[in-house]
């Protein structure tokens, strides 16, 4: 199933009109993949609003670097080649009469705004944030199989590193957050997710552990948080195993948490607030007792980014909507002691919610 | 030796003297972790022109997660904990005689600094975009050992792949772009500089090849164009081999590529003109008729960054300073057939500027 890059930006026209605006310019490289499929690492693009069945009105700029690659992944676009790209698009509307552009103001710098004013078009610029966000946060299929595909790769090699005994006493942090990622390449990913976290012992209490030369240890909790990213999109999984044996105050620590994460699984669905998700799991660790080591909020969505919208946090506005896909991730840290969390990468449906790490959460010793 | 982030900050006091700034709000993480050895991914500085000794009047912000690491990174600076950084040290200066505060207006965005305004404080905003880069350009000697070490990850890494007949026939781009990265991280890197290019035969003609499933053949050249990270500071390198056996006419490319790139290390020293090094390599490029197949710029700084200031291409304005740490990087490709690239990172000096990289250079034929 092809991306149907024309069908998003479609929606988007909906959005623009809404807004009575005549088009939207779009800087955020992460935005212009998602509308068009262009993966270069310069470009702008702007859609207008009232635009023929060929879009002719609709265009993307790269510079001279990206010339063949923006004809084979933006066929259906006409394409201008420049190096300042946004500048050029501006540039290009020319003279005229006045029409209202929406722009990206949640990332366009201070500089690149002002730049757009000595162009001499006759454009009024208009602040547009997260417009294309939004259309992100509800993700289609063909977006939920490269999903499903980077989650599969994380659980693959997870499970590779268990079977062959990659997570054992001895091995460094660094050691095994390595070997799982050479791991996930094996089994098709494009790059990790972001910085693969390995804690073992007292580092698993530190939530954003980064992997040291520490050494892994008998009764240790080893908290393992990563993901592979495939055609764009990222996966995200946090399992927390023990070695070799386990404790009481482990087993009772994890299981808090596991049952935190059901409830936060099962709270997902439309039309929920995204802060009554965060509750259903944060009341499960408050009634234990330990409000306090709870120290961030339950999930975030994610896609093309591996933070995106819809937050999902004490204080998140917002409810959830069916296609969104989100992490639900709450986590206990004893510090000083030892910490887990457990998270998994979901989407949200109409029933239950697709769950899309496979991987068990049921203690394991390891 | 330890970094010296009070002599950086003592440095960028000069230069909003310079401005008649009272201040300069720093928002770009790599800004303050330059100036301040903070490595959170939330963070907000704001060096007072005028201070104490004891610096009692700049302060650094972060939030909750950071509490501990931003007392152990940055013990010689107050920290304030807020989650909108810059908006709290924005609102921490209150009321008062009016000052005006310099901001990093190309990276705050828009929507950024419209919050600011309604923060009631009595601070008049100032575009002052680029003052820390500026700094950032001319690398002190920690700096230097830091990219130093990085190189030698690549070198060590790049040796290692070959000795053990990594770089063979059948092998796929991306199995090969893999190993050598496994290789870095054994060699000590925190992480890779950018995205590793491994592109073999006809690839080798796309200067920014992404690694594919294409399989290596005899007779092919694979150019490998890669990097490590340590302490973030970023190596980056170029090496065109070729496999089995080298045609006539990969000999002749090699060479012109080798000789424009000797001319343009030899070209670095202090005061010359970016562009004119640019010229010294590509002037030897056009004499050997392959002008138009030489597309992009020669190089760039490298440092917190893989690309920064500064830029050095036919067109790049200024000139070079000693402790500036630059690639040198020409290419001729021909398209459909293949290409040469041939990179190294230097550090300019006042006399032979120092070869950070040192791979040999000769045309190899594995």
């Amino acid at each position: 199933m092809p991306a149907d890059h024309a069908s998003r930006r479609a929606a988007l026209r909906g959005l623009l009109a809404d807004r009575s605006l005549d088009a939207l310019l779009v800087t955020d490289l992460l935005n212009i993949r998602y509308l068009t499929g262009f993966t270069g690492s310069n470009a702008a693009l702007v859609v207008s609003t009232d635009d023929d069945a060929d879009e002719s009105r609709t265009l993307i700029c790269t510079d001279g670097r990206y010339l063949s690659q923006v004809a084979e992944q933006v066929p259906d676009l006409h394409a201008e080649i420049a190096r300042a790209s946004a500048g050029h698009l501006v540039g290009t509307a020319g003279p005229g009469p006045h029409r209202s552009w929406g722009f990206e103001s949640h990332v366009v710098t201070v500089d690149d705004r002002a730049k757009w004013d000595t162009l001499d078009a006759a454009i009024s610029f208009v602040a547009a944030p997260g417009l294309v966000e939004q259309l992100r946060m509800v993700k289609d299929e063909y977006e939920i199989d490269l999903l499903r595909q980077a989650c599969g790769a994380a659980d693959r090699a997870l499970a590779d590193l268990i079977d062959v005994g990659g997570l054992r006493p001895g091995r460094t942090e660094k050691e095994v957050a390595r070997d799982l990622e050479w791991r996930m390449f094996e089994h098709g990913a494009d790059g990790i997710s972001f910085e693969t976290i390995v804690a073992a012992g007292v580092n698993s209490a530190v939530p954003h552990h980064r992997p040291t030369g520490a050494v892994l240890a008998s009764g240790d909790f080893v908290k393992f948080d990563f993901g592979a990213q495939i055609g764009g999109y990222h996966s995200d999984m946090t399992r927390t195993y023990v070695l070799d044996r386990a404790a009481e105050w482990q087993r009772d620590v994890y299981d808090v948490v596991l049952r935190a994460q059901r409830a936060g699984r099962e709270a997902l669905a439309p039309g929920i607030e995204c802060a009554a998700v965060d509750a259903a799991a944060r009341s499960i660790i408050a009634a234990a007792g330990h409000a306090e080591l709870f120290l961030h909020g339950l999930g975030h969505g994610v896609g093309l980014e591996i933070h995106e919208a819809p937050g999902i946090g004490a204080a998140a506005p917002g409810t959830l909507v069916a296609g969104a896909a989100v992490t639900v991730e709450p986590g206990v840290y004893f510090p000083g002691r030892g910490g887990v969390r457990i998270e998994d990468t979901l989407v949200v449906r109409e029933q239950t919610p697709e769950l899309l790490t496979l991987t068990a959460k049921t203690l394991t010793v390891v």
